[in-house]
């Protein structure tokens, strides 16, 4: 890595990986060419379990490795326990972040940090894909429950 | 790619991608280095609801995606609904072909094709990893019921 690689940052619960996620991931990489870096934050057990009142099903170490076996990720790191956005951009140093479908909260916080310290860096809103029933970890554990039900 | 390209040859369903996967895949590339290529067939939706009864949860397409995005994958193709071992050979001519600590039947058909048609390729049996709950697609849709089941 040179000084003049350009850094994609994005994250997420990543919890029953499906083809949404690589396309978000490609997309995300996408928006800084290439050669860029793409290094992806992975939210942590305890985090999911706060916000939602019920952890992943796969657990964080996991689901970490999981995304950085892709072919598009560089590195996937676990988060801050309490999403500290101001320590992960210090620490990773982004020049473009890029935000879900369903990262309206993420995405807020990320503006009011970047503009309240002046940085430099692109936030990028990056759309979904298709209307597809099984672009969703929570649709297909749907689709897994309902299998289970009407199971013979 | 050069004539002296090693092939490897892996196949599954990857229903739910999971760290178990990832660990055979890398596995059974290590078998023939980091310069081998490794080719992965999917078990393609028909093929599955005629075997178990039901089909997998993420259809075909989605599946082959999810496993060609894996760095370690260099390329992944649908198999044919008959599940026609000499055919896929005949078309990969793999010099290892890897098989899972679950895919017995795949073995002994391979081991038999081998054997009859004195083709010049190893077979190597991939170990299971580790005894952890989450290395197995239906042991994750049993988590998922069974926190549908206790949901509040």
């Amino acid at each position: 890595m040179t000084a003049m690689t350009v850094t994609v940052l994005a994250s997420g619960v990543f919890d029953l990986l499906h083809y949404g996620h690589i396309r978000f991931l490609e997309e995300a990489k996408r928006q800084a060419g290439p050669d860029s870096r793409l290094v992806v934050i992975i939210a942590r057990d305890r985090t999911v379990r706060r916000l939602k009142g019920r952890g992943p099903v796969i657990p964080e170490d996991h689901r970490r490795a999981l995304v950085e076996a892709l072919e598009v990720v560089d590195e996937a790191l676990l988060g801050y326990e309490d999403v500290d956005l101001e320590a992960v951009i210090e620490r990773i140093r982004p020049d473009v972040i890029a935000v879900g479908y369903d990262q309206d909260e993420i995405e807020r916080r990320t503006r009011r940090i970047v503009e309240e310290r002046g940085l430099k860096l692109r936030v990028v809103r990056i759309g979904r894909f298709g209307k597809e029933d099984l672009n969703s970890s929570s649709k297909i554990k749907g689709k897994i429950v309902e299998n289970w039900r009407s199971r013979p």
